[in-house]
């Protein structure tokens, strides 16, 4: 399988980790892609040009990021990174949501600013998306997951998230959310696979 | 259970349309919510302050879209929606995030000129989605999906996804789409939860 992906998107990192986790990275081989550039191929892969996008070996391909989640757990066996049923299944689906939408709120923040000279950027965009952010760590701080077990896809996305916002926004979340910095602190601790997918 | 959403969201109507056809549009109450609006209790209820967001009798609350028709879909009898397993599990998944991709990039071309005085609009930003748009269209045009079965959540988002285009960009996709427009129509006529779910 070939996953078009790149060092720094969280979404990708999200694949990876899951596939460090159920244990079939060995069957990935990553190709970086470009989604800014029109030549590269990843637009036909994915109409969308968004990554990651996985290629199997029979050609199909896979997108978004759940999706391929889904097919990595399947691989796996199934139910190890998202339970197969019951209310856990939505409280997991439901974290990864959260996660996922602060991870789009601070993608369109970096957008802005690569997209747009400065007189282009616009204040009230950048505060809708970053109120979306500062709410969705508010709620987590108030209760951060449980990390028992620990490495489902809603804590795994969790952890991308807040790594995205330390690799683009110098960590700024952690002067004013202390539990979740324990949390994160805790993770990483416990997953090898957040370390070795860190962002570069 | 309490679905917060708004007419024209192409997003709610996806959720709309779910829970028409699996038969239990009338447990759901819908209760009109204005993103912009930070007064509206949605963001208590979703800290991302997205519709659609369901909340359910016990007071558990799911978000996103496709996390709301898996729930929706289970409550059906499980199946109906989204094929439980194989190859059609992942074309239809695939499918759904196809057409949430137009989605999303035809609302933030919406968005661009929601937000932003003329002048702090980006036309490279606008034809970054513009073509997201026009690549996942032509795929489709080159290659209709199947309606056998009519209605299961590729199908019902690909719908959503036009009438989105319809509503929010007069339609102008359909002069260089005639197969897509056909199958629309024939969507719409063996789908009668689409016309009952038009944006307005």
């Amino acid at each position: 399988m070939i996953l078009r992906s790149a060092p720094a998107s969280p979404f990708g990192r999200k694949v990876k980790m899951a596939a460090h986790i159920v244990g079939v990275i060995d069957r990935i081989k990553i190709v970086n892609a470009d989604t800014l550039n029109a030549e590269d191929d990843l637009r036909q892969q994915n109409p969308l040009g968004k990554i990651p996008t996985l290629i199997l070996d029979n050609g199909k391909v896979l997108y978004d990021s759940r999706v391929i989640v889904e097919y990595i757990d399947h691989l796996g066996g199934g139910g190890r990174l998202i339970p197969a049923h019951g209310d856990d299944r939505y409280d997991v689906l439901v974290m990864q949501s959260l996660a996922d939408g602060l991870m789009d709120a601070a993608i369109l923040q970096i957008y802005e600013m690569r997209f747009r000279a400065e007189d282009r950027r616009e204040p009230k965009w950048i505060a809708h998306q970053a109120g979306k952010v500062d709410r969705g760590l508010a709620a987590l701080e108030a209760h951060p997951p449980h990390l028992s077990p620990v490495s489902h896809i809603g804590t795994v996305s969790l952890a991308c998230a807040l790594g995205y916002l330390d690799f683009r926004f110098e960590g700024a979340w952690r002067k004013n959310h202390p539990r979740l910095v324990a949390w994160l602190d805790d993770f990483a601790a416990r997953v090898p696979s957040f370390a070795l997918t860190a962002p570069h």
